[in-house]
């Protein structure tokens, strides 16, 4: 089958390599519907160190079961269903606690012998824990939708239920991709009156205003800071929520970030340390969460606003490739060209 | 009157300045019954840049009212008073919300013209927000439970409450200084089962035992961690519970923090930047909070404890000097000598 490895910055091939069978009695085979290109994704095709070997790629996807092991219960043969951005076994005390990215027993696809979704077919381990099977048709006009719920969505609604939104609470978003929208998607229902956008694409911004956001501030830094300062009385917003991962993002959250409040974090960090000291978060009370989103405990939550059309987290995705060209598909990412990339495998 | 000023590292004086008087019609003046000296004044004890001018001392102090401005309402000349180690309005958003350390008109004792505790009297701004008047006489054998409110009990309380500690919640409290057992207490008023303190002065951690702590870790660092992993399945406590300020309590807490579990800093940072990134707060979706309580709230609902005996926070203390003394209670403390120093005015 043809699956996509990058090996190193700027270096993405789509390749032939084995079709993926089941090793272990809770695995499943799922045949990909729909994939996608993450913005994560453009994080090592910045600055992954070159490997001959290349690392497999994707892990956002949809599709329809075409094998199971023996110890599969939950899902069957032609099942269409989603896999969340992280495999796990739901039943130790992280999955049942809703915390499915720190499952005892699971893992993050692209590591050890479990590949990408940016491919014909993956293996996923766990399949009964992992996988929601959904009742719609492999040509549904909700895929894209449905596709969401692997990661973006559930990353943005993460952000918003760490940050603690509700009616309350005024909200910034910083950074207008995917994530970025859908945590805009996300903050509106939960209720959030007031909801900040900073992000300086006018198309993508459009989307955010669709999805909820009350204003746009296209400044970045100082200026940005000033323009969110402006917006709320001198003070800031009672969340913020940092959907980029770059220190610079991180520096505006804390210039925006009302006393007393929240800064919530799904933009991958590429950095390690950053001021959290005094002068920053500690003085004024500012609490400091987030992380790689529990994606399967949010599906649940989710899904029926998607399949009921109440929501259409969808719209995010603005082009759609073939597997062949997602090479093409990362450039025209990385190059603000598109928005969201939707993979047909 | 005499009045406390610390010149450099390890240079404190108690010296003659003017009596305080009132400047503002909101302003009182409270003579000072008992003050002490905080674990946090250890920190300009050991790295104050020199100041011929000297800073004044003292942010926690209990005394009678001398004097009122035309404006105050809520306290009487001859009043027994708490005051708590930020001065506020009680009256702005933030003072409603109960983070009155960042009230819009407050300020904190010991900048600018307002002065410290560790003195014969204070001049308070903002009287009607600030004091606390409570029904004691100046002889009452609960003065140094009354004194913790003014900030170390407050400071403890506030660290369980922002880290959410409940029934639930197992909790580790890094430090066994005054704010450390002072969690310690906390978290077993907040309904905590497991407690586990790490701190190595043996008379320390039994008055930690006798407050609620389930078992004490004497090591530090990787030590200390896998004593504390040991203790808990090797995950980590739900709460870490920093009440130190230094940057290998931060790292501490980063070790024996459960996935999905909150760091929650009251000791005073003497870091700016510090690891937050994918392999410390992000990836297991750690929450980092807390910052300087908001003591003036917490009064209202530890007082009532106090008052009937059922908690002696005043424990902490065990020593008690006269002002003139200061300067040998800094050294004792900060030789470990005394854990908390009661200081007559």
């Amino acid at each position: 089958m043809r699956a996509t490895y990058m090996y190193g910055p700027g270096d993405v091939r789509v390749i032939d390599v084995p079709d993926p069978i089941i090793q272990n009695p809770t695995d499943a085979v799922v045949r990909v519907v729909r994939s996608c290109i993450c913005g994560s994704d453009l994080h090592p095709y910045h600055s992954m160190p070159p490997t001959p070997e290349g690392s497999s790629m994707g892990h956002e996807f949809v599709g329809i079961v075409e094998d199971i092991g023996s110890d599969v219960h939950t899902v069957r043969k032609g099942d269409f269903v989603i896999a969340p951005f992280a495999w796990s076994d739901g039943t130790c005390d992280f999955c049942r606690e809703g915390l499915q990215t720190s499952c005892r027993h699971g893992g993050f696809w692209n590591a050890g012998d479990v590949h990408g979704g940016q491919a014909e077919a993956v293996r996923v381990p766990l399949a009964d824990g992992t996988l929601v099977p959904v009742p719609v048709a492999e040509d549904s006009p909700l895929i894209p939708s449905l596709l969401t719920l692997s990661d973006v969505y559930g990353t943005g609604y993460h952000a918003a239920v760490k940050g603690r939104v509700g009616p309350d609470t005024s909200v910034t978003v910083i950074g207008d991709g995917a994530v970025g929208l859908l945590a805009v998607l996300s903050a509106k229902q939960l209720g959030a009156q007031h909801i900040i956008l900073m992000g300086r694409h006018k198309d993508r911004t459009d989307l955010g205003r669709e999805f909820g956001a009350t204003d746009i501030v296209a400044e970045r830094g100082e200026e940005g800071i000033a323009a969110v300062r402006e917006l709320t009385r001198g003070d800031g917003t009672h969340v913020v929520i940092e959907a980029v991962g770059h220190m610079p993002a991180y520096q505006q959250a804390i210039g925006v970030v009302r006393p007393g409040g929240v800064i919530s974090r799904v933009g991958v960090p590429q950095y390690s340390d950053a001021p959290i000291g005094f002068g920053t978060l500690f003085g004024p009370n500012i609490t400091l969460t987030g992380g790689p989103a529990p994606a399967r405990a949010y599906i649940d939550t989710l899904l029926p606003g998607v399949l009921d059309g109440s929501v259409h987290p969808g719209k995010v995705f603005d082009r759609e490739i073939d597997l062949d060209t997602v090479p093409e598909g990362y450039r025209a990412m990385d190059d603000r060209e598109a928005l969201k990339i939707l993979v047909r495998a």
